[in-house]
């Protein structure tokens, strides 16, 4: 029995020998060409090729690079029954709770206002509300969203979250559902996007979200580029209804070279950096999950294929 | 007897109001024209003329407008015995460890790199160490320092921090005095002065400290800019042996047109924004130490005049 890497974009020669100290005494495989696809037992996959999961008709589960599943998911001919793992991984989170709280400081502290004012050799103090009187709001509170809203409330700022079913949450105001959306956007001034990609969360930033946010509001955008209709956000910063947005993932990864975002003086560009899988870690998660599923027991991340993570 | 603001970049209004507000039926007053100097009991100021705290013959204490009192230990006309008090205020130190925090984490997320690349049109990940193999190392652990420490260790950066004389610091490394000081530079990635200025700190940060760091690394001034020698700087950058820098404070403020700060790439310049001191926050703590004067007690924040600080 083999494990089988399945990734055009990333290190393979890192993630197989990260997997194979990981894994001491298995078989790991890196593509698919010259293997017997009988026996590859578990797959470690990015954006897998249409089918090729298919292919595995041994297949006991396979494992997400990254805390998305969307790219598995979206492959139509995904097998019934499989089980689709997501990855749950200190290090990624740590990460992407950097990344949100640089860019969270960065908006509330006016950082672009600031670079903006470099640019044209201008001294001025741009106000800025206290922490307190910040409105920061998280969509999603998986694992990603509930580490950033831990480091971003001891930072002091007016947090809030919108989930898809109420809960309970110690660190802010929790709004649910459709009907909570309007609510949760008309008192957020810097919105963070951590949601999973999934056909009720295609597109949820776009021209309406944007009208019910309050003037002057920036968008932070870590998820998906499914989740933003582009040329509304375009839209929404040349009407001057946001003020900013910060967007590290995009429909078309790599951005185009003509792609507007690129130059455009209000949108910060990141590409897809928030949270890096590290094979080293990740391989040690994924391995931790192989066991426990060889073992007979729940695997860590297993998502709900029904609901998408 | 009267309270007098003095400060010529302030806005002497919204000091005046919260003065009053937070010191009720006293009579607040805003500039020396017109008042009989023996009538001042104390003196909220900032950049105080030289010679101006010396007219005021029945002066009990100074009170600075920020946590730096360089500013007021300048005038050699000050009087011998007049005790100086640095503003310690809960909002101020709230605003500094924000400022720290971000641009921290800009550095370590190689955000001085994203933005050169996206002014390019340029998709490339940049590699980037997990926090704990990042040493962040702060000079000086005062109010700010400490805040800011207590901050980032939270993020698991290694941390250090420099300082006049040994302590028990749980953080980090602790490295103290002048011998402490090209250790702590050696070990240091991401540098950032929380210092305050006094005649041992002016220039500390010079070429001799920018040699003494490993190449790459990155320097964050927030402190006061007598601390950096300009010229050095701009050097370190050109040679590379720098990679970025961040400052909040100028030699000159505010920093003039032609400064070669404003268009460095690899500089960020903000306007002495990293804590902007609020009046009616400030007032309160000033208020507070005036009935903790007047009541013989100790107030909270007096300088050593002879250490600086």
């Amino acid at each position: 029995v083999a494990i089988l890497f399945l990734s055009e974009t990333d290190p393979v020669d890192e993630w197989a020998a990260a997997l194979a100290r990981a894994l001491p005494g298995e078989d790991v495989r890196t593509g698919p060409a010259g293997i017997d696809g009988a026996s590859v037992e578990f797959a470690v996959a990015w954006r897998p090729p249409a089918g090729a999961l298919a292919a595995l008709p041994n297949l006991r589960a396979v494992f997400s690079l990254g805390a998305g599943v969307d790219h598995v998911l979206g492959d139509p001919g995904l097998p019934a029954n499989l089980p689709v793992v997501r990855l749950i991984d200190p290090d990624l989170t740590r990460q992407m709770t950097e990344w949100v709280v640089m860019n969270v400081l960065r908006h509330h502290r006016a950082m672009p206002d600031y670079a903006a004012q470099q640019a044209e050799g201008l001294w001025r103090e741009i106000a800025v509300p206290p922490a307190r009187e910040r409105r920061v709001g998280i969509m999603g509170l998986g694992v990603l969203g509930g580490a950033a809203a831990t480091a971003l409330v001891s930072f002091g700022f007016a947090l809030a979250a919108w989930v898809r079913s109420r809960r309970p949450w110690p660190l802010g105001e929790l709004f649910a559902g459709q009907e909570g959306l309007g609510p949760f956007l008309a008192r957020t001034d810097i919105l963070v996007c951590l949601l999973p990609l999934t056909a009720e969360t295609r597109g949820i930033l776009d021209g309406r979200a944007f009208a019910a946010l309050p003037p002057g509001a920036a968008v932070i955008n870590a998820a998906r580029g499914g989740h933003l209709v582009e040329a509304d956000l375009i839209a929404a910063l040349e009407s001057g209804k946001l003020s900013a947005a910060t967007l590290d993932v995009f429909a078309d990864e790599p951005l185009p070279p003509p792609h507007p975002f690129w130059r455009h003086p209000r949108i910060t560009v990141t590409p897809h950096v928030a949270a890096v899988t590290r094979p080293e870690c990740a391989a040690r998660e994924i391995a931790a999950n192989i066991r426990r599923c060889r073992a007979g027991g729940p695997m860590r991340g297993t998502v709900d294929r029904r609901r998408g993570y």
